[in-house]
């Protein structure tokens, strides 16, 4: 099963790369709001099931993908074979 | 409007990142196969509407958000307001 994991910088968390990328699009001439940078992790999980797949990503997610002091993150599950 | 953008390496492109992580869950006790690691950039754009958006964003990928030869990106664009 596929698993797509993102994890970006919870709302109030300096974001250095985010700002970097706001200031860089700016001086590029797009008129851009706020951004965020984060990660996006794709994973193949092995799982009998979709929910089975979600609850083994967000145990990866507390025990290594994710900061959960200053990140969030959202999980996707596709049932791709 | 809110675009998320998610860039990953291409296909048989080198990801030292994924694999790391790939060990690192399977050392976990985790059971996954391919892992790919990839950035995610959320970002609120001034457009009158979603397609303009989109092909803003195209031109952001292309300028400085990603990099063609090495990374794919694929773009969402969420009319929230």
């Amino acid at each position: 099963m596929r698993a797509t994991v993102l994890v970006l910088p919870k709302t109030g968390i300096l974001d250095p790369q985010g700002s970097a990328v706001e200031e860089s699009l700016r001086q590029l001439g797009f008129p851009v709001g706020e951004a965020r940078v984060g990660r996006v992790i794709d994973l193949d999980v092995d799982a009998g099931s979709a929910d089975e797949a979600r609850s083994a990503v967000e145990r990866m997610c507390e025990q290594l993908l994710a900061n959960p002091l200053i990140e969030s993150y959202e999980i996707a599950v596709e049932d791709a074979s």
